[in-house]
């Protein structure tokens, strides 16, 4: 039996993850949240002991690994990461062929989900897609001739940095309005705890705008998080439909401009914010339709892989270096 | 002697040229305007007689096509031109591998362009690249592992309708500040006019802004153009500067998101209204760089071939057909 391990260094969890070439199932699955004052040397050493007690002695034919920041996937080195220090130019790819003896590959996790979800998720039978995440943060990873795409430094598919309101809110890039900015859901929270501060409880015709959402976390403004802002917006928050709005608005408008810009046959969404329900995607649809050509033909579907995508992806890096 | 025809059904103007495979030269050149009530039959005989000028009866290897407007790349079929009527679903690869017997490739001018600047101009060594043309309108063509990318549809290169300011003016397209809205030459023409039709001429502190533009035409508004707009502001006049100014402002955000979103080497950059001068080319390349993610390398270049690019491309189109 062929089998496959694979690895997901997420910057607040790890995951292993083995499976054979056939599978679409686990034979076995290991996670665990990274510590609090993680380093690349403690994710390493938490990576080796879930590895250890999923694989024992044996021996895997292929490794493939997800890693949570840029990646030169030519040479597998991890350039660094945003959430947890020392990774900066880690070769991971030699360092784990060295250590277990087998053929490694190494990209990022944005990547590594693409060609998890068209190799084995709502991407099966599409040769050009592009899979974008929307949770904490908000990237992409392209499919074009059934293969991974990129770009030339292996930056491409960051939708999450192209502008869609040059008079929108300041995001921690520098520039303004920014899919990230107005989509992820640590922004929307942000924005609509300032948006509560800021304001007393104001009275609409119907209902507080904010309400709900104030009830949700009992007052305590800190604990809104954009799984909150969901959850007042299916209740009817006003204040949190709006934000939540603007988040599919600018999704709308990323996508609309990709299809024009790439023309792909699909688009696959996946990330936390995007189980914010029907209302949320139906904006995202139609302003994509908008924005878009009407000559362009394009969906925008759910992940079906969910969290798993980047192991499932790994899965396929580590097929094709074999 | 391998002789290779090149053809380009550009909208208002027909050109048709030889050249053999390793020449850098034209062997010949025929181009004429499309007559005020040109159709699909009166383009075809008017290049057929450009083609027989140039050929007498040798038989060429094979033969490229430049079509200005969206065409099925893998039938070599026209789906229509914005221009010119009766285009509608013409198989024009078929029809002229009937009448001369030799191989054909017919793809829509953009994506020609691109080929050309690749193999022949200011896209030599560059495997991914972008090439936009800044002129009637803003289009552009993929290549991507030295090859076109074409999409799905066949519609990829659509910069022109990327929403770069979605509180802009509103473009033909139903949407508001697309690129092509902001930074095509009629739509400037248009902006200016508008402008001094409003207005009476005003005084600022040093000079009238529109003076030199009002002047360029003899007062008769409608004789200004994108050219006579870079013409002034080349002059100095404030109002004309602005509005080009925006024009490179809208190129280069679209271009840095295109940078974040693909991630190519290059950026070539070719059409009337990219001669408008080096503070043009200033702006589109500091904004540009400003909405690209630092970690993101690429250069934005003029175009080599200028208004031969479709030609030339048209030639490597055709090379790669035999």
């Amino acid at each position: 039996m062929s089998l496959i391990l694979a690895l997901d260094f997420g910057g607040t969890k790890l995951a292993a993850a083995i499976a054979d070439a056939n599978s679409q199932e686990w034979l076995g699955y290991e996670r665990c949240l990274s510590p609090a004052n993680a380093n690349a040397s403690t994710d390493l050493d938490i990576m080796r002991s879930l590895i250890h007690s999923l694989l024992q002695e044996v021996k895997p034919t292929a490794i493939g690994v997800s890693f949570g920041g840029p990646v030169d996937a030519n040479t597998g080195t991890v350039r660094l990461s945003h959430h947890v220090p020392g990774w900066e130019n880690i070769p991971l790819q030699e360092l784990l062929a060295d250590e277990y003896g087998v053929s490694v590959g190494v990209d990022n996790d944005a990547n590594v989900a693409a060609l998890g979800e068209y190799r084995y998720g709502a991407g099966v039978g599409y040769d050009s897609l592009f899979y974008i995440t929307v949770s904490t943060g908000v990237g992409g990873g392209w499919i074009l001739n059934g293969k991974p795409w990129r770009g030339a430094n292996g930056m491409a598919g960051e939708i999450g940095h192209m502008v869609v309101d040059p008079a929108g809110p300041i995001c921690l890039c520098g520039k303004r309005g920014c899919v990230e900015r107005l989509a992820s859901g640590p922004y929307m929270a942000l924005d609509v705890r300032e948006v509560l501060l800021k304001n007393e409880p104001q009275r609409t015709q119907r209902t507080q705008r904010g309400e709900i959402l104030r009830g949700l976390v009992k007052g305590n403004l800190e604990l809104i998080t954009g799984k909150v802002v969901s959850e007042a917006a299916v209740q009817g928050d006003e204040l949190a439909q709006d934000i939540l709005h603007r988040s599919a608005w600018a999704l709308g408008v990323g996508i609309g401009n990709v299809a024009n810009l790439m023309n792909p046959q699909r688009f696959v969404l996946g990330g936390s914010v995007t189980k914010a329900g029907e209302d949320f995607w139906r904006v995202i649809r139609q302003v994509a339709r908008e924005t878009a050509l009407p000559e362009i033909n394009f969906e925008v579907v759910p992940a079906e892989l969910g969290d798993d995508a980047p192991l499932w992806g790994a899965v396929a890096l580590a097929l094709d270096t074999v």
